[in-house]
């Protein structure tokens, strides 16, 4: 299947290192990264040259392999799990691995390649049970970026689609680009694109009439954090389209592995909505967009309640969101 | 009042120029062009250093003073009047005064100074009938530019903001960005910050959970064309922002002069969606923001369903859409 390779180790623990995609540079243009010290892959989570929580988690993983051959010990692993506070999956895979090496570089390697593994594998099980989904001629809309390029595997969101498209289903994506930092744009339609699936972008408010004209019938998204009624917070935007996909008749899933899920957190309520910087919004590429004297409000996710959800595609199925609290016990 | 003075003839009908803000180059600068010839006219037309369709109708009426003065006789007036062909109000303005012209301009310019005024006069009813709408310590939301910018006064969706905030009453407004070609970052910020008013503008993918948490609680924006039932095509997104308000219980007005209503068209299904440039959507200042080889979808307007509208704000009043046949009679 084709699918572009977000992040890969490559050699040992002693000399190895994590390359990845500069994901700032797309779609401009596709550059490599190799990240052979904790410092450097500090800073390419920092900057975003790689996102999306479970690509973020993996990264992580491996990070804790460069803290140790450093010999940075707690420290170096502390730096490295508050790189990025908000993605619960970084400080989750780092406390993992660390408690499994025992501060050794060898075992850390060999838990962050179980982590990855188990992260390709949910993958491409949410791209198996979604892809039942995906009809021959179908239109099928997503929000933001939840693909191979936010994991280390075949993505959440657009994991089904690459399933269907692989067993020669012919349908068509529409990728909202995602305001304000065009993650649909850049990266959704990069990667649909380069996998040879046929991909139009829209801006986000022309969502509600490609529904209403039955261009897309089928919504699919990824998500942030899944509480146990089944309420989601997911990039801003997605509640928008879960509106317009309802008023529309139009299913819409959410697709996530079962990390994303949140037993703690009872309902969209307890989601604290993070605001970003107004500049993604002031500016773009040097120029101005925002008048200046005019406030700007960013709220970075919004909560999609879970009476617009139609399903949860999981590693394990298609779950409603009253089987979320049993699954996860 | 504080408003921007979008147009204005200076002179008399041999020597003088129509004064025109430079749209293109706001927020980041304000430039006022001095249009003394057709050429110069047309051309402001064609790049949107003029918009707004009432402002384009009483620049054509201008037009036809310069088309006459340089003897460009009928074959001038209908390269005026093709300027920009969605533009109903650029032909019927350059329709009325050629016919009262009978080919001389200085009596265009008498004809074109009268359109210019019902048009003040329009933006001042509305934005007094509007008005009463705004309560203290509402939040008031709007999307793309039907303010002054967009006409000859103080603007149809905006002008009831201008009147409220002359009154002293207290409220916000929230601006959707309106993407793709950010009327509502570059223009209506820019002209409700210089007035004083108290403008936040957010991404279009961000109105439905403002206006869920009630940070907004009434919309107001501008028409295109409005049919015989009250269906109202205007900027894309409108019809996805009319889509959150109801379900969140904000009213969602209308505000546009008699012109804008076309009894010749009985819903929306009979108004043709221009679709744009691509280009609007792929690049912004020379970087590309969609990946090649996806398509881009990118129509310019939608159509919102009468039965989403609470009201028509005209001059002659606030109407329901069972009103409006009577009325054009």
């Amino acid at each position: 299947m084709s699918f572009p390779r977000t992040l890969q180790w490559q050699g040992d623990a002693k000399a190895g290192r994590l390359t990845i995609i500069e994901q700032t540079k797309l779609p401009s243009e596709l550059i490599y990264l190799e990240l052979s010290s904790l410092d450097a892959l500090i800073d390419a989570i920092k900057r975003l040259a790689v996102r999306g929580a479970p690509a973020i988690g993996v990264s992580g993983a491996y990070g804790c392999v460069l803290a140790l051959r450093e010999g940075l010990g707690d420290a170096g692993l502390e730096r490295l799990a508050e790189a990025r506070p908000t993605a619960v999956n970084l400080r989750w895979a780092v406390e993992r691995v660390s408690a499994f090496a025992k501060g050794d570089a060898s075992r850390a390697l060999e838990e962050a390649k179980r982590i990855n593994a188990e992260d390709v594998a949910a993958c491409e099980s949410i791209g198996k049970h979604g892809a039942t989904l995906i009809k021959a001629g179908m239109g099928v809309h997503t929000h933001c970026n939840a693909g191979a390029l936010a994991t280390s595997g075949m993505g959440t969101a657009l994991a089904p689609m690459y399933v269907a498209h692989a067993a020669g289903v012919k349908f068509k994506v529409f990728a909202d680009e995602t305001r304000p930092l065009l993650q649909g744009a850049r990266l959704t339609a990069w990667e649909l694109a380069q996998a040879g699936i046929d991909v139009t972008v829209i801006g986000d408010d022309m969502a509600a009439i490609v529904l209403r004209e039955k261009k897309s019938q089928l919504v699919i998204t990824g998500a942030d954090r899944i509480a146990l009624n089944g309420d989601t917070a997911n990039k801003v935007g997605t509640y928008s389209l879960a509106l317009a996909a309802k008023t529309h008749g139009a299913p819409f899933y959410i697709a996530a592995p079962r990390s994303t899920f949140d037993a703690a957190t009872k309902t969209g309520a307890d989601i604290p909505i993070e605001e970003r910087n107004e500049n993604e919004l002031r500016q773009w590429n040097g120029a101005q967009l925002t008048a200046k004297g005019a406030k700007v409000f960013n709220p970075a996710f919004d909560v999609t309640p879970a009476d617009l959800i139609s399903g949860y595609i999981t590693e394990d199925g298609i779950l409603q969101a009253s089987q979320i609290a049993k699954w996860l016990r």
